[in-house]
Parts: C-alpha cells; sequence; structure tokens
C-alpha cells in the first residue's frame, strides 16, 4: 500500500484508535480461553464514510454504528490484525509499544503447542492493561492460569499436532 | 515538510484534532471583533511528546495541559494557521471542508478594506458552525452586523487604508 495513505492511517489510529488484547472465556477452546485481538476505527456516524473508506483498503473487519452516534470499524481477524499491524509500524509514532507487542503476541499464538507456552502468550496480553491504561482488563493471565491448572494441563503433557493446529487458527 | 509527516498528522488531526474559527468582542478592533482561527491537536498528557513533537515542526503555538489528564497543541497565529491548512489539505479526508473554506476565510481577513468586507468575512465563519457541527458557536455574524450597524460602519464609509493594514494584521 501506497507510503502516504499508511502514514495517514497510522495517524488516524494514534489519533483517536485502538489496538487490543483480551482474554475472552470460551468453551470448546482447547485452553479454555480465546486470544482476541482488535484493531478498532472510531468516528462519528456522520462521517462514517472513512471508515469504509479504510474497510475498502483492508477487505476484512466489519462496521458497526451505534446509538450514541459513534460508529467504528474493527478487524478481528489474526492474520488480518498482524498484517495491519506490520504495515502500520514504520508510521505510528503513539501506539508503537502496542504494534510491537501485539504483532509478538500474534507470532507466538501461532506457534503454541503446550499450555505453558499459552499461559506465556497470555502473559504478555496482560501487558496491554498497562500500555492501553485506560482500559480495565477482566480477565487476566490468571485466569488462564487458574483453568490451566485444574485441568492438569500444566503438568508436562504431550499434546496432539493436529489438534493444536486446529486450536491455532482458531485463536 | 515531507510528505509522509503530513499525511500522517493529517490523519492525527481528522483523528482527534480540530480546525475552528471564532468570532470574538474586542474593544480597540476597528470593526469590534476579531476572527479568531484555532488548529488544535489533543493527547493524553501521558503522552504529551506528540504535542512537543509537533511543535517542534510548526514552531509556533502553545501547548496546555488540562487538569482532565488532556493535553492540547493549538496554534491561532493566522499566518501560520494558513501554512499549516495549505500543507495538510492535500493529505487530510475529513476535515476538507473545513480547511478550504478556514483558508478562504484567512484569505479574505486580509483583503477586508471596509465593514461589508469584514460582515462577508464573518458570515463564512458561520458557516464553520455546520461543519463543527458538535460545536455551540455563540457569536454571529448576526451580532457583528448588528455593531456595525450601530456605528453606521454599514453606510458607505472611506475608510483610513492605514488604519485597516493595522487592523488586519490584528485580526
Amino acid at each position: 500500500m501506497d507510503p502516504i495513505i499508511l502514514a495517514y492511517i497510522a495517524g488516524f489510529l494514534d489519533g483517536d484508535g485502538s489496538i487490543f488484547f483480551q482474554l475472552v472465556k470460551r468453551k470448546g477452546y482447547i485452553w479454555g480461553y480465546q486470544i482476541r485481538c482488535s484493531v478498532a476505527f472510531y468516528q462519528k456516524t456522520e462521517h462514517a464514510d472513512i471508515l469504509e473508506w479504510l474497510k475498502s483498503l483492508f477487505n476484512r473487519g466489519y462496521i458497526r454504528h451505534r446509538k450514541t452516534g459513534i460508529s467504528d470499524y474493527t478487524i478481528v481477524e489474526p492474520e488480518e490484525v498482524k498484517n495491519i499491524l506490520l504495515s502500520l509500524k514504520p508510521y505510528v509514532r503513539l501506539k508503537h509499544e502496542q504494534i510491537e507487542l501485539g504483532i509478538e503476541i500474534l507470532k507466538l499464538s501461532k506457534q503454541v503447542i503446550n499450555a505453558s507456552d499459552f499461559l506465556k502468550t497470555c502473559q504478555m496480553v496482560d501487558r496491554f492493561k498497562n500500555l492501553n491504561y485506560s482500559r480495565k482488563r477482566k480477565i487476566t493471565s490468571e485466569d488462564v492460569k487458574e483453568l490451566l491448572k485444574r485441568h492438569n494441563h500444566l503438568t508436562p503433557v504431550e499434546t496432539d499436532p493436529e489438534r493444536v493446529r486446529v486450536e491455532v487458527e482458531k485463536i
């Protein structure tokens, strides 16, 4: 993508966008939690055109118009979030820590082969709490740890690689 | 300035900045009102570095840290505001109407030679009310018109060109 466009989007994201990672409890997930990542852009619904324009560039995600008069464009697909973070990285000036940590989490998520790896990735998600200081995070890696222990996942256990592959795609 | 930097600033301004024009009552001003223009960038005080960076680029304006935890960097010098608007114009995607109207107002302000010219410029300032729809404007061109009429400025009167020159510099 044109560097001028990427620099503009980086400024727009720094000005009023957000990057965040959350731990979400999910039945059917091998470690009981999903690492959910989001890149979101906000704008008054009256000017939601700019969100449509962003969506036309990234070809992923969804736009919501809230009753408050604010719309958002949010991308949650891990591969696409990673691509967006990688392409904006050279241009952002405020959210560089979030971008670097985000890319690292997304890379590690794909390499998880046991509960301990998963927990380490969740601990990196905790660090987002400090970067996005205004955001209250309900679930931390401590909750994940507790569940993993309860299910005896944190004792060294051989994991079915096929199951892990499917799981990683779900994250 | 580097187009990449300008594109970033345009995105930052579109995301969470503002351009506004106000009519301010001023004793000692030939037409009784000042046309005040501002370009402002906002950020949490914790990240006020980015405002310092912007100030280092524009070399004008001032930074204020508010008790709310929000800081702003505001430029009000008409020539500098005009230069900023002109340089960001090719890159903005949301505030292009404000930028075009702003440049026009700033150009006309310098050409005011009588009360009628001044009033026309004030009427253009009124149009900002619609562009920055969320902002309540207290003084409109109607107030200016009333004062100009009361002082008989709106009847065709020869104006001292030297006085006008000084006045235009003050605007």
